[in-house]
């Protein structure tokens, strides 16, 4: 089987997280999951913004992806009457989408990547037409990128069979069949034997409830952990490594990924079992030197003290409710990329994949 | 002020988790909290049983306190006609009370010390006189026991304010004013400032539904956050030190603990702040020599994939869910007990404590 049969079986029958569909983007939406598989219709930009910022549409390679569409939405909605006119209301739309949520790079470098193929057009039509076709090569690349990060990945973790992972980086969260469950997705699409531990990932459960979901629907192998059942897991030798996507990468291997990441790569630290980290290159933010300067979102405290309709907490207290973590690239044992498998130092490692874009 | 002042002014306005009300127990309904201060009246084994399991009455001491009583109830529920038939029944009931949670070690112990006393009566009267004795003894010797280690704590901890807790140790959990909470409600009696950082406690939510409630009601600062945060919550300064209670400790100081806190311990290692249990002599299982030899008490999967009436997760998926870890003793920097503060290495602090009964 090659590998491009091995993605496009897996794929075949299963719903992308987010489509562009004649004239409007539809998205699953992912806060109803698992009760129910909604598909959310999008035609405003103000709905493109609220579903990334609620979390419908997530996962960073999906927010840049449904970002991007965004703009074509934006544009057909504010109707712009020339080329001057059309590239102001993109400039505007890559601010208004781009600032949904901050700390995903993704985002902003998908809206500012469909405004720069934009200024190649003539007239607005050109100009629609430059945005639409940058937004589904944006997606079609990151698709691609999943298949060769799982394959990669795959060939990196060759022997290991009892993986641990962290909030959703799969189907739901990009293009293809993800960035780290990429990677277990390859395993078992090769037929590999896979046994997944999922950690819940709260406030918002994503773990719970997309990625136990997702691989389940799959027909992978994979049990629900709470978060902090990390140390107690890989000293009963239950995980023998853990794999999690990013949401930027700094130019020395410092990762910004959902909150709980750090934590979980302190305690692989402390077994002495491998930590990876599976990203594309679009997830790298190289102007920044280390992860001391990655912005990290705050989120709002009534999503640690109610879950839906039930109170987890008393309404009125304090909340610190940090989205995004950063942990350290000397915690990192590799950064799994769709042009290779970078290894510390990461400076260098890093700094090669971008001047030859091909470090496999 | 005195020491003895110091906490009777505390507790003055406060309900007991566990009381004696003539002829039955009532507890704080913990499940409720912090939607609801609910009293529930406890007048059979069955409903002793039952609330001990939901954790309706939970915390190491407390369970230990509420078994005791139990005894008293069950000895009235059965009416044995002779003295052998009541030393019959609480033999009985040590077995039915003692097994409804096998890890707190506290449970176990105090319902065979309320046996053991009953032995020296001479007929069911005098049985039941010494068995409501043992209890009550029981309850205000744990009450004595948080007083002092709020105490020692205060010493121990003293220059320290920002101070990370785990699930729940106050008054909802002991018979005082608490064991890890006893230490920042003494700090906070004695006029120190003190900064609470809560951490969640999934599955069950003790750090946010109980420890928020009842460090809020006591008008002591308090902030939630997620039990994934603590690195980053280390890493950024926010939290000087961490402590605990114990559910049970070995004689090398291995602690049984509610899940995360073992992942919690690991975190401070790495940042390098200290990482405190408070517990009583009464946690302390001596009988084996490291943690390898508690049993973990895995909980029911629905804890996991549901909030009360909200799903959370796939209701068929395969969940671990164990309800307590265990922490190294080289993880732990102290000890902190009625009798002292113990340091390591603890198998002979910990021996000492017991041959000397003080070790301060």
């Amino acid at each position: 089987m090659t590998d491009a049969s091995l993605v496009d079986g897996f794929l075949a029958d299963l719903r992308p997280a987010v489509t562009w569909v004649d004239d409007h983007i539809e998205i699953i939406d992912q806060t109803k999951l698992p009760a129910e598989l909604a598909i959310a219709e999008l035609r405003s930009v103000e709905e493109v913004v609220d579903v990334i910022y609620r979390l419908a549409v997530r996962g960073a390679p999906s927010i840049g992806s449904c970002g991007a569409f965004g703009m074509v939405v934006g544009l057909d909605e504010r109707q712009p009457a020339d080329r001057p006119a059309a590239l102001a209301v993109l400039d505007d739309l890559v601010e208004t989408i781009g600032n949904a949520r901050p700390t995903a790079v993704n985002l902003s470098w998908a809206v500012s990547r469909v405004r720069d193929a934009a200024g190649k057009g003539s007239d607005v039509a050109a100009i629609r037409s430059l945005v639409l076709n940058e937004a589904q090569l944006i997606t079609s690349e990151d698709r691609d990128a999943c298949t060769q990060m799982g394959l990669f990945g795959m060939k990196e973790l060759a022997g290991i069979n009892n993986i641990m992972t962290h909030c959703n980086t799969g189907r739901l969260a990009t293009a293809g069949w993800g960035t780290a469950l990429g990677v277990i997705y390859a395993k078992a699409a090769s037929g590999e034997p896979v046994k997944v531990y999922a950690s819940e990932t709260r406030p918002l459960l994503q773990g719970a409830r997309l990625t136990t979901w997702e691989l389940q629907d799959a027909g992978i192998d994979v049990t629900l952990m709470p978060d902090g059942s990390s140390a107690t897991a890989m000293a009963e030798g239950r995980v023998e490594a853990v794999i999690v996507g990013a949401d930027r990468i700094a130019a020395n291997g410092d990762t910004a990924n959902k909150i709980g990441t750090f934590t979980h790569a302190v305690n692989a630290h402390y077994a002495g079992i491998p930590f990876y980290v599976a990203a594309p290159l679009s997830t790298f933010d190289t102007s920044i030197a280390t992860g001391a300067e990655i912005e990290i979102e705050l989120r709002p405290n009534h999503e640690m003290t109610s879950w839906r309709s039930e109170p987890t907490a008393p309404q009125d207290i304090s909340v610190w409710n940090p989205a995004f973590d950063v942990t350290p690239g000397k915690l990192i044992t590799a950064i799994i990329t769709e042009v290779g498998v970078l290894k510390p130092p990461f400076e260098e490692s890093i700094s090669d994949a971008f001047k030859k874009g091909d470090v496999s």
